[in-house]
Parts: structure tokens; C-alpha cells; sequence
């Protein structure tokens, strides 16, 4: 039997979501428990996969299935397709197995055409409602379908309206309507250089086409690379009898969700507009009415939609999304799904399901997107700075969380400005998935227009940026790039401030501080340690990073990096001192100012730390980062440092390379100059004995960076465990401590067997380790990394997603390999990648003891770690 | 039962050479076969081992057997250790596992003091062989194993002989060398602050001691690393009882080949000093006689000495090299081993050997050292050129090979000037073990002083340097930095040319013609041909040294680099444009420029290669290579193009990368620049199908470089196909290709399973893959290595020698990996390491295809592939 392309929503159900999409299966879903539903049928998403796999051609196969459905959708509705007496009419909507908002295209009222038009305004006896769904069809075709940009309709639109002297879409006539049909279509002519397809089967298939063409736009492409969708599993394309929301002031449309999407509050919340579609909502082309008012509008339906909300959250046990379209005070389900929602609001909606005895806790903690919880960890406005603030204007407040910075435009100009290490607000009229990069790079966004369920609120809720939308009050010209409030003016690079949780704009830069992880945070985050079996600890180079990482529960400390230390103004002199020395002595005399100095640094960490295991990392850098390069600055540093202009010149000649990365660093400083290593052991036993005095038992972690060759380690181990010992003995002290390495080089995972002869931990260094599996460096790989996504032979970035197939085997090996010679070795990661969810998972799958990330990562790593145990306890591993 | 360390030598023989050494097993033989050998005992290279494992001491243990061997010895020669009556006298020899000439310190006439020197006088009625012994003693004592400078010694005998009016050091009497011993050790005293010791068994253990640490100085270190001998090996110590060269004229010593070194030819060769101990001959101070001569002086010592010679090549069935000393006319043998050779000798001698039935071919095969090819593959002199030489001088020809440059003379600055590109010859009074760098970095070697078996002889002939040694007709004075012949002065800095294989000292640059590779060495290759199973192939780049590498025996081109047909003069603009250019249609526009000169570049290398295989990669470095970077340099070039100064500048920082070598290159570029991909692809297969005219079938392999994931290496070899495919079509005509990959990046060798899907063939790029696998680059490495190898660190060069145990693995890996995927897979490897023997053999065991090295190092590969072969298969693998 061949494959099957194309199912009705009578033949699918909930479990086919890979096949189906999530829309195509809750709509086949929602058939099945009898809900009202607008029948139809789906093209799965083998069909756009196979559509891709064919060159970008639909088979004939598939064609011929696309018309035997047609033939029983027609059967059921008991409409004709492209019959002028009495017309089936259609939506062709994209659908992927994840829900992707706004980044696929969808046209409304296909199988229209000049004759069906008429048809449908005899028909109905309403020629407006006839030609408002024409011109809108031609819209959204001509855009979706044919590149012909929306905006220039929206022009005539507004040529029109003026000319009328009318503001509202509502008051043009069905004659104002009808000449707008024939200026688009002139427009479509003039554009095209053909006449708009006035056959019905043709604009379906073009438009079952572009719904797969959509799959591979750009932005749908940057927005797979956030969220980790694979470009193979393509989308599907639901093809749905209409139902008109704007046929009069009996009809509407709306978007509701079961409970609060921005606090998690137990309510229904939502919007809808009168004689309108679906579309109209979402684009925040018109302010929304709240769900409330359908009960004075339209009692039976809301009662009826009441009903329908509560039976699929208990359905789908989980907050629901739902679209819905009154045609005549019919109501309609166009869609459900989990609804997309706020970190905090997830956390109570999981909380809350647990309570209500709907979920266990296992699955609350699964519920909720690790990633999201970023948004939680992020600072809030002071109360004192909020006193002191004018606000300037207020808008919803859309996405929680406040945020700062210069004003900026256009996508374009935030991600500029946000490479260039601004701070970046964005502010839009409205914006629109092709802004989606200047969102993810802005600190906040500011939209003049739209609501809660508009595409700058949604999107910002899920990315966790903070936003104020439908900003009445501000007046934007993204043209003369500034906007107004009253007759003040901001141009861009002005500083405003904008909280999301209250819908406040401020002028100025206001002080912020960080979050509270209370409540509902600390039970949900209490779950998830008890699930959990792989230890999370944090990168921090100082005490306060080492506070804030206990704050947020780390374990221990990962990692410190001991040359941010180096790099501090009171000791940078020092360090220079000893790199420009000429003889053992002379640089062993600048080492002896240093110790006292690092020293105190470790005591501050492990103070802090009051027993938690901490990992230091001897000097890593190569010199030369230390010393300035341009002429001017070694001139001035040579009379600071009171030596030659040429001699200094030399030192920093001498210490160039050609390829840093994979220069003279790590532990081969440590191998030209043992002194170095030695002093820093030195630095750290002597604190730890200090500390230990207070009554705290610490075993500090040293850990030799960049070692490719047991010899290596060893050497540098000598150094350190000589020294120390030393040291240990001299004052009389028991003090256990750990020697341990990076595996951050190739060979070292490929030798790692030898290498935990000598050492008693392993932390893979994921930066490097992908850097040298890769051949690329991160500095230098941004020039080529676009095109690579493109051309879709990268769909994520492996510096921030761990790449399990090439990195992931080396790191698989050296676990294996390490445990072989030495079963006890502690392993663990201190790349970028011990903050990343999927990248935990795999660190939890490999039977790692810990992942050490950010401070501000800990959470969302200790809620990756429990759905890691969770999900392989599951699987049977 | 504890381990045994001291063997006499009737306790050992040849099979025990891991343990004894070369030497201790070589005397243990002898003494087995009945030969006069002067008794001893061997102190095992495991008590070698033991000594730096027990922190560079000698065991208790180990001194008592000493002290029991020692006894026994005493026994057999029927003296006694330190009795002034009847004395007991020995040398101390180190003696590794492989052969280390002139790296380790002997010392001989051990067992003198005061007391003893007079007894030996009295016993021997010769005091001043008592004295001249005692001298000797003194002298090599304090250097070898107190750090007393030989040539401080040297000074004083020099004053003596000064102050006396004679030259000669057989002109001083016994009362002359009384004096001397006295001034000798007031010397000492003045140097260490306490007397010369006087207790015999003191000086044997500090003796034994001095060996052992002999076995890391840094010249042993640098020589093990040059010939690939693991530090852990550790030497031997030879103990054997005195005979005296010194005695008289009755005595002498000397050094024998049973062949002639340097040539092959079968006859006696050596040299012997009347009246002399062993070092006289060796360190080449006085001038010695020809064997040959040795019958007019002592004929039935002589033809002892012709029967054992025969004997001893007989039973080791290979040349040997031998040290004797006639004692009053008694003839005893000191060493033999297999003879050190040219590597015209070593052919010759392999294949005489086969025709005299000795050996077999496989045994003549694996005879030779491969890496001693290069001395044959060298230039020598043209006929023309040298009818125009004026010959400065003529010295021995000590190591054939014709060879000029600049003149330096001290090691420090011909490593120097040759690190900065220079040829140079180095020119010294003698040469000696420090010297060994310098002389590795010379393109030649002259000494003033010398034999054909002085350090400077042996020592070049084993690195297959060219030398001319003893030539007494210049005069050098290191000090000055310059040397003399007649009023004619040579000052550092002026070039001279040398002709290792007549003597002859030329001035200025002579010009060079390559060698003539037939005779001895075609059939030797040939056995070698018909043995091996791995193919060898060239990297040549332009059709020149295409034929260079069929002349030297390729198979086939394993690496055209097509970047450096870029680089040429007549086209370098075109590819500036290319690069500069704003836009594809101007990109393209230089690409069609490129094109027909591409073209022909593939005609050239096809026409020359005559239907051997090719492989051709595509554009591989980063494009700012083919800019300046200084701003006069950009200046200049932006004239010449004709766009402005600042355009071009900018195009050159866009272009700047923070390190080249994990940058923007190889298939990266073809990722980003399909179009130039295209057009090399069209130009190579354009060539082949205009070559394939004349009636040669070529099958191109087109190679794509720098991939790390499958998708990179698919998008590439797509637009290649595309092209191709076209072209061919369009052309009607029937042509094969292959496409395949560098495997370079370590992530392509852990993913090769999947990368063997596109892939038709794979080539181990492995100098790229060491730097990723290290995790550093061969332009900074230089700035650690040495502390690396002056740490054991490192033992060998990984760039030189492949690094099997890290670089291997990954190779096993994919060459397993990739074969499981596509069982046909054609796999081989083009780095440098392709012409380096150990590197070859383990090709071998990987089952590649092919191994790819440059011309000259093609007889290398041949010959190591066929030993790879045979060792394989006596291991039975």
C-alpha cells in the first residue's frame, strides 16, 4: 500500500501530532470528542518533507489525494468548491509537531474568485461581508503566495479611507469594499503581470505549496535554531471549511486561554473582536475586547465556549490555547493547544495542576521549558529607583520582567546596536515575525499597537524578554526613526526603561534589581532537586558571583577562572611585572607580590562557599592578552612600568601568535613556568588552611587546564602536589585536596584513559572541546556560521547547543575511558553547555556527577537535570 | 629471585641486546664465538631505568653486585682492583640498545691513582705509558663525570707542548706527563675544591653513575628525538679490563669496517693510530694511517685482524664496524656492531649481500633505513658548473651529497640563520656531540681537522648531510668568525659550496643537478616495489614536480594544492579581484578570468601524470592570504587595482581573522562562495576531458577540504556534481570521478560513518588534524615545544613523526568507520607524515590505500611501505 498523504480530521486524533501537526491533530482531536469543529482535512508532514525531498515540486499522488479529500470535505459540509450557489470555502493553515506562533503563513477564504463572490453576496444577502472576505483573500494570497507584500494593500486601504474620510475598517461600505477589490486586483496585475488565479483548485494547490515553502523562511529558520526544531520533521497544512467571523454583528472571533498566560492565575482569559477574522486579533490590527464581555454580548455562546475550555484543559490536563470564530451566534473551535505562557505563570499553572490533583509532580516539572525560567532570574525595577522614575506612558504589559536600555527602530539597527554591546530597547509600531533576531537581541520591547495576544506579546512571553504592548500613548515613526509622547521627543539611542509586569514606560535609565525566587519557585524548584541526580554547580571567579550562585542553589563552584583575578586593576601591574621579566628571579620577585594578593581571593571564594566543593583552574590565558598591542598604549605602559618603549616592544612582539587559541596557554604556561602553577597552589592551600580555621572542612579542587598528554598533567601535577604538600606539612594541618584536569582538547578525550592516571576529576571544557572537534573558532566562525544556517548544514549553534554526535562521542569516550582506569573519577562540564538544557540531558545520559554553568543558570540547569532522570527513567535507562 | 643488573660478559650474547645494550651484547658474543676479548661485565640498561626511577641514585643492591662482578673479573684477568702490585685497570663505556655514536662519554684507564700509576710503571717498566694513561684518566674523569672541560686539559697540554718546542704528543717524555698529571690536578683542586679521588672503587660508581646520567643530557635527547628512541629505553655500562694501545710502538688502536662505508665496496676500511688509546682515533686529533697499512707494520696482527673481520660479517650477516687495540702486538677486539653507512653504501652493501647469498631480499629490504634515502636524493653538482668552480681547498670525502650556503661557524648561528631561511654550511675546527643541531641545520658540514670516522663524519653521514672533514688546507678561527686559505679570508656570511663526495671546497654557489637513481638503487627499489602493498603517491602542485615525483616512482598524485597556482604571479591580481569584489556578478566575473588559467593548470598536471590518479582540493586557506596587511603594502595594491585605499583596507580587516587556521577556509569558503568551487571543479574536469583526447583515461578525484560534518561535505560535492554532471553531458562524452574528503578536523574522523556517504574517498590530512587534536598550532608551537622535550614531555616531534596513540586513534577510527559505511572506500593520507617511516608503517596497519609525501621523500615511503610489509607479516599479522 503507498503512503498515505492526506487525512481528514474524522481519521486522525491527539497521538498523531508527528504525522499531523499539533494544530491537524487537536483539530481531529476536537472532532473526535464532538466538539464544533469546522471540518477539513490535513496534508501530513511526510507530504512537505517528500515535497522538499522531490525538488520542491508536489507529486501528483499527492495531488489527487488533496482532491479525493476535497470531494469528502464537500460531501460533509455540503458545499462545492469554487460553485458560485452555493461555495465551499477554505482556510490553508500551517501546522508543525511544535507550535511555532507567527512563523508560518496562513490565508483565510481560498476558493474565492470574481463569480464565487457574487455568489456568496447573493448567497448570503451581505455583499460586504462577500467583498471584505475577497479582499482579504487577495491579501493574504498575493502576500503569502505570490511575494506581494501586505503593506502595499494596506496603502490602498488607507488611500481609501482617507479619501472617505473614515478610520475604521468597519465603516467602509460593501461598494468601498468592491472598488477595493478591483484596486488590489489592478495592483496584483501590475505587480505580477498577470491576472490574480481565479481558479479555485489552483489557489489551493499554491497555497498548500507556499504553507510548505514557509517551513524554510528565514525566520521560521531562526526560529527552529532557538528552540531546537530539526528542519526535517517539516510541516503539515490544514485545509478547513470557513466559518466567517465577519459577517455582521452576530459573528466574531477570539483567542482565549484557560488560565492566566502571564501569572498562571486560575481564569479564563483571553479576547475577541466583533465582525472580524481571526487574523485581525492576533495582528493587533484593532484593540481587542476582554473574553468577559462575550457574556453581555453573546451569553449562550460563552456559556457554551465555558464549557468547552474547562472539558479540554481536564482533556489535555494543561493550560489550553484555544481560537475561535462566531459565525451567526454559531461557535466554532478553530484550534487548541498547550498555551504558551510565562516562566512564572508555568510555574504556578504546574504548581497549581499538582494541587488540583491533575498531574503528578514528575509531570509538573516536565511541563515546564527549563529555558523559560531565565526570564524569572532576571532582574526587577528597585522600589526607591521606581519612586524616583516618571512614567511616561503605559501600555499592557505583555511579558513580565524590566528592562532598559537605547531605543532602537528596526530589527536591523536593535541587533546592530545589541553586537555593539548596547543595551537595546525595541520599539515598533507593531511588530511582526520578521523582527523576531531585533527581539531576541533587545533587552525589552515596545509596541504602539496590539494585545496580550498579539505577535510582540506572545513571542516576548516566550522568549522571556520583557515587553509593554498597545502602547496607546506613544506616537512611533519608524521612518523619522523616533517617537513622541505629548510633544516630547525620543530619537533613536535615547534611554527609556519599560516593566512588563506593570505596562510602565520610564524616561531614563532605572535602577534594577534582581528577582526573588519565592513560593511557588521554591516548591517547584524543591521537586525538581528531589527528582534529580546530577549536581549542579556555577562558574564564578569571585565571591559575589559565588553568592549569587548559592542564591540561585548552586552546589559548589565549577569553576573559577583565576585570570579574571589577574585582570583586576590592583594586581594587573604586578602581572605585567612578571611577564616582561628576563630571569627566574625576576619573575619569582613579582610571583611573591602576587600570592598574598591570590591568596585573599581564594579565601573570599571559599569562605562564601562554607564547604562546597570549588574547582580552581590554574592560569589559562596566553600572556600576550595581558599586555597592550598598539604602539601607544606600550609606550605609555613602558613609562608606567618604567622600562624601554623597545623593550616592552619586544616582549609583546615576542609573545604574538599567529592562531592564540592554539597557542602558548593552559597548562603549557604551567610547563615553561612552573613557578607560576606553583605559586597559585601555594595561593589556594594556604587559604584553604586559613578558612578551615573557622571550623569549615574544605578540599579544594585544582584543576590543570588544556592538557592533550598524561606527561603534561603529570609534570604540572608534580609541580602542584609538591608544593602543596609542603605546605601542608610545615603547618601541621590534615587537608585533603583533589589535582584534576579539563578535558578540553581532542586528544585528551582520546587518551583519557591514560589521563586519569594522574587525574582524580575530569571537567570537560565544551567551549574548547567544540572549537578544536570543529576546527573553528568562536571568534571567527561568525563570518561563516550564517551561511552554514542557510544552508541548513547547521540548524543550531554548537557553542550553545552541545553537539552530541561529533563532541558528544569524544566526551562519551573519555567518560568511558576515564572510569576504566580510575571507577571513582569525578566528571563533570564547565563549558556554556552546563546551562543548556538539551545539553544537560546528554551530561545527565553519560552518568556525569555534575554540570557547572552561570550563576544565573543554575535554576534552569537544576530543572534540566530532574527532567533528564525523569525522561530516561521513562525510557527504561 | 631479585632482579639481576651486572652480567660478565661470558654470562650474555647477542640476543640479550635490550638488556646489555648493543655493545655489552656485541662483547658477550664475541666472547661466546672465542674471539680476544678483554673480559668484563655489563650493568644493565634496567639498572639504568632503576637509577632515574629511584630519583637518580644507585641502589645498595645494585653497587653489591658490582663490587661481585667485579671480583670475579678480577679472577679471570688475574690483576686486582687498586693493587699498586699487579693492577687492575678498566674503561667504562656506555652502551645503549640503538647504536648513539659520539652521545655518550667513555673513560678509560679507570682504577689509577698515585700509588697505582707508580706500580703500573714499576709492573710495566714504562713509565711513561704509566703517566700517559694516568693523564688520560684524569683528564676524562674530570670531564665526563666531574664537569671539569676536556679542553681546559687540552690548554695545559698545549702550554706544556708549547713551552717544550714539540708538537706531537708522542714527543713528551714520562718525566713531561708526570708534570702534566700534577698541573692536572692542581687544576682539578682549583676547579672542585677537593682532590682528584684516589679510591678506585669511588671512581667506578661514580663512573657507572656519570653514564647513566650521561643517557638525558640534552645532545643524547636531541639525537633520540631525531632517531625516534624512547627515552625509557635507558643504556647499558660496559666494565672491561684495560689493554694499552698507548704501551709503545708495539701497540695501537684503531677502527675497522668490513666494507667500506661510505661507498659499499667490499674491503677492508679503516684506520689505526700507532701508539695511541682508542679516543685519539675517534676524536680525530692526530691524523691516523689506513688499515691497509697495518700489514707492513704488524702482518700477523694483521691478518688476525682479517679473519675475525670476516668471521664476525659472516656471523652477523651484515657489514660491521669494529674497535681493536693491539696491546705488544696482541691483537683484542673492543666492539663490533653493524656498521653506520651512506646510504649508497647501505644499497650497495643490501644488495651484494643478496648476491653473495648472506641474506634474502627481504632481509636487504629491511636493511636500509629509509629515512637514509634522502642523502641520495639530493642534488649534486653540475659537470658545467664545476668546470667553472675555482677549488678553494680539498679535504676528505666524508659524506657525499654536494651542498652550499652561507658560512657559520658555531651551531647556535647555523641554527639560527637556517631558521631564518638561510642555506648554510657549517664550518668547524672539529665538530663535537653540542654541534649535533647545527650540523642538522646545515645543508653541509667542513671541518679543518678529522678523519672519515671523526664525529663530524659519522655524524653527517648518518643524517645524510653533506661534509667534507680534515681539511687541513683552511684555517678557522671560530673566534673571529672566519677561516682562511692562503691570505684568502671567509668571513661569516659568505657562501661557499662543499662536495661531500670528492672533498672539494668551492667558492661561492656552485649549481646543483638532481641524482640519477639507478643501478643498486633500481633494483633495491624494485625488491622493495614487488614486496609492499601500499600504494605511494606525491603532493605536487604544478606539472614540474609532477614529473620529479613519477622520475622518483609515484603512483599517482595524492595532493594538488590548487591555492598555490593562486599565488602566482600572472594570476594574483584576478584572484584580488575575485576576492574584493561587492557582488556575485563581479566574483564571477574574476572567476571567469580564473578559469582558462585554472584549465590549464589540470591539463599540465594530467598531461604529466599520463592517466595516474590525481587528486585535486579545492581552494583551501583563508582569502586574506592573498591581501597584504601593512598599510604601505595595501596602498601600493590599491593603486594597482584601482580602487581606493580605504575600500581596500576595509575589505582586508573584514577579512582578519584572530586565528587563521580554525577560520574562514576550506570548504567553509565553498559554503559561502559556491561559485568558486564551481569554477575550479569546471576547470578540472574541462582538462581532463581536453587530456582524455589524446588518449589517456583519467578518473579526477576532486577533493574537498576542512569538513567537520556530513552536510558541509553533501552542499559542496552538490555544486561540484551539478557543474560536473553538466559539463560532461554537454560534452558527450564518457567520464568517471570521484569526490571525496580531507579528513583533517577531528570531528570528520568521529563522524567518518556518516561523511563515508558522500564520500568516494577519504585522505588523512594529518597536519591539520595534529594541530586539532593537540589543540596547537605549528607556528606557535615552536615558542613550547623545547621546554616540552627538555621535560620528556614530548619525545618526538608530532608534526614529524604522527602521534599514533592520540591523531592515530581518531584515524583507526575513521578508517574503520568509514569502511563499515562504504566498503570500497579508497582511503590514504596526504600530510607530511606520508614520508616519514614509523608513520608509514602504521599506514600500513590501518589498510590505506595510499600514503602521499612530497617528491623527494617518495623512495622513503616506497622503501617504508615494503618494511611495513615485511615486519607485518613476520609478526603474523
Amino acid at each position: 500500500m503507498s503512503k498515505k498523504y492526506v487525512y481528514l480530521f474524522s481519521e486522525g486524533d491527539a497521538s498523531m501530532k508527528n504525522l499531523l501537526g499539533g494544530k491537524g491533530a487537536n483539530l481531529a482531536e476536537m472532532t473526535k470528542l464532538g466538539f464544533p469543529v469546522p471540518q477539513g482535512f490535513t496534508v501530513t508532514t511526510e507530504a512537505c518533507t517528500r515535497y522538499y525531498s522531490d525538488g520542491k515540486v508536489i507529486s501528483g499522488e499527492i495531488i489527487t489525494e488533496i482532491d479525493d479529500k476535497l470531494s469528502q470535505l464537500e460531501g460533509i459540509v455540503g458545499k462545492k468548491f469554487g460553485d458560485p450557489q452555493n461555495p465551499l470555502l477554505v482556510s490553508v493553515r500551517s501546522g508543525a509537531r511544535a507550535s511555532m506562533p507567527g512563523m508560518m503563513d496562513t490565508i483565510l477564504n481560498l476558493g474565492l474568485n470574481d463569480t464565487v463572490v457574487e455568489g456568496l453576496a447573493k448567497l448570503t444577502g451581505n455583499p460586504r461581508f462577500a467583498y471584505d472576505s475577497y479582499r482579504r483573500f487577495i491579501q493574504m494570497f498575493s502576500d503569502v503566495v505570490m511575494e506581494v507584500p501586505k503593506s502595499n494593500f494596506e496603502r490602498i486601504i488607507d488611500e481609501i479611507k482617507e479619501h472617505k474620510g473614515i478610520t475604521n475598517d468597519t465603516d467602509l461600505s460593501a461598494e468601498d469594499l468592491k472598488a477595493m477589490v478591483a484596486r488590489f486586483k489592478d495592483y496584483y496585475h501590475g505587480q505580477k503581470g498577470s491576472d490574480f488565479p481565479q481558479e479555485p483548485k489552483e489557489q489551493l494547490i499554491e497555497a498548500v505549496k507556499a504553507v510548505f515553502r514557509s517551513w524554510d523562511n528565514p525566520r521560521a529558520n531562526v526560529y527552529r535554531r532557538m528552540n531546537d526544531i530539526p528542519s526535517d520533521w517539516g510541516t503539515a497544512v490544514n485545509i478547513q471549511a470557513m466559518v466567517f467571523g465577519n459577517t455582521g454583528d452576530d459573528s466574531g472571533t477570539g483567542v482565549a486561554f484557560t488560565r492566566n498566560p502571564s501569572t498562571g492565575e486560575k481564569a479564563l482569559y483571553g479576547e475577541f473582536l466583533i465582525n472580524a477574522q481571526g487574523e485581525d486579533v492576533v495582528a493587533g490590527i484593532r484593540t481587542p475586547q476582554k473574553i468577559a464581555q462575550l457574556q453581555e454580548v453573546m451569553p449562550e455562546v460563552y456559556d457554551q465556549f465555558i464549557e468547552i475550555a474547562g472539558k479540554l484543559e481536564q482533556h489535555y490536563r494543561d493550560m489550553q490555547d484555544m481560537e475561535f470564530t462566531i459565525e451567526n451566534k454559531k461557535l466554532y473551535m478553530l484550534q487548541t493547544r498547550n498555551g504558551k505562557r510565562t516562566a512564572q505563570a508555568a510555574i504556578k499553572i504546574a504548581v497549581d495542576l499538582v494541587g488540583e490533583g491533575m498531574i503528578s509532580k514528575e509531570q509538573a516539572v516536565l511541563n515546564v521549558d527549563p529555558k523559560q525560567l531565565d526570564a524569572l532570574l532576571h532582574p526587577t525595577f528597585s522600589a526607591q529607583a521606581l519612586k524616583e522614575a516618571t512614567v511616561l506612558a503605559t501600555g499592557l504589559a505583555a511579558s513580565p520582567g524590566a528592562g532598559s536600555g537605547k531605543v532602537y527602530f528596526t530589527a536591523e539597527d536593535a541587533v546592530k546596536a545589541a553586537q555593539g554591546g548596547e543595551k537595546v530597547i525595541l520599539v515598533r509600531l507593531e511588530t511582526s515575525p520578521e523582527d523576531i533576531e531585533g527581539m531576541d537581541a533587545a533587552s525589552g520591547i515596545l509596541t504602539a499597537r496590539g494585545g496580550m495576544t498579539s505577535h510582540a506579546a506572545v513571542v516576548a512571553r516566550g522568549m522571556g524578554r520583557c515587553c509593554v504592548a498597545g502602547c496607546g500613548d506613544i506616537r512611533v515613526s519608524e521612518e523619522d526613526k523616533c517617537f513622541t509622547v505629548g510633544d516630547k521627543c525620543f530619537a533613536e539611542g535615547s534611554y527609556i526603561s519599560i516593566d512588563g509586569s506593570t505596562g510602565h514606560v520610564y524616561e531614563g535609565c532605572v535602577e534594577t534589581i534582581k528577582a526573588e525566587l519565592t513560593g511557588d519557585f521554591g516548591k517547584f524548584m524543591a521537586w525538581a532537586d528531589e527528582i534529580r541526580t546530577l549536581k549542579v554547580r556555577a562558574n564564578a571567579d569571585v565571591p559575589r558571583d559565588a553568592q549569587a550562585a548559592m542564591d540561585f542553589g548552586a552546589e559548589g563552584i565549577g569553576l573559577c577562572r583565576t585570570e579574571h583575578m589577574f585582570f583586576e586593576e590592583d594586581r594587573i601591574p604586578v602581572v605585567r611585572e612578571m611577564i616582561v621579566a628576563k630571569s627566574l628571579e625576576q619573575r619569582q620577585k613579582a610571583l611573591d607580590k602576587l600570592l598574598p594578593i591570590q591568596r585573599k581571593d581564594f579565601e573570599g571564594l571559599f569562605t562564601a562557599m562554607n564547604g562546597l566543593p570549588v574547582t580552581i583552574r590554574l592560569l589559562d590565558p596566553p600572556l600576550h592578552e595581558f599586555l597592550p598591542t598598539a604602539d601607544e598604549d606600550v609606550k605609555a605602559l613602558s613609562i608606567e612600568m618604567g622600562i624601554s618603549f623597545e623593550e616592552l616592544k619586544a616582549t609583546v612582539e615576542d609573545l604574538h601568535e599567529f592562531n592564540p587559541m592554539l597557542g602558548h596557554r593552559g597548562c603549557r604556561l604551567a610547563v615553561t613556568y612552573p613557578e607560576i602553577a606553583a605559586m597559585q597552589a601555594r595561593a589556594i592551600i594556604e587559604a584553604a588552611i586559613n578558612v578551615t580555621k573557622s571550623g569549615v572542612t574544605i578540599i579544594p579542587e585544582i584543576m590543570i587546564p588544556l592538557v592533550g598528554e598524561v606527561k603534561e598533567l603529570q609534570y604540572v601535577k608534580d609541580v602542584v602536589t609538591k608544593t602543596v604538600d609542603g605546605i601542608i606539612a610545615a603547618a601541621g594541618v590534615e587537608m585533603t585536596y583533589l589535582v584534576g584536569t579539563m578535558i578540553e582538547v581532542p586528544r585528551a578525550a582520546l587518551t583519557a584513559d591514560k589521563i586519569a592516571e594522574e587525574a582524580e576529576f575530569f571537567s570537560f571544557g565544551t567551549n574548547d572541546l567544540t572549537q578544536m572537534t570543529y576546527g573553528f573558532s568562536r571568534d571567527d566562525a561568525g563570518k561563516f556560521l550564517d551561511y552554514y544556517y542557510q544552508k541548513k548544514i547547521f540548524e543550531s549553534d554548537p557553542f550553545a547547543r552541545l553537539d552530541q554526535t561529533g563532541v558528544g562521542k569524544l566526551m562519551a569516550m573519555a567518560a568511558q575511558m576515564g572510569r576504566t582506569t580510575r571507577p571513582d573519577i569525578k566528571l563533570g562540564i564547565c563549558g556554556e553547555h552546563g546551562g543548556d538544557p538539551s545539553s544537560v540531558e546528554f551530561c545527565h545520559s553519560l552518568g556525569l556527577n555534575y554540570v557547572s554553568c552561570s550563576p544565573y543558570r543554575v535554576p534552569i540547569a537544576r530543572l534540566a537535570a530532574a527532567q533528564a532522570k525523569i525522561k530516561a527513567d521513562r525510557a527504561g535507562k
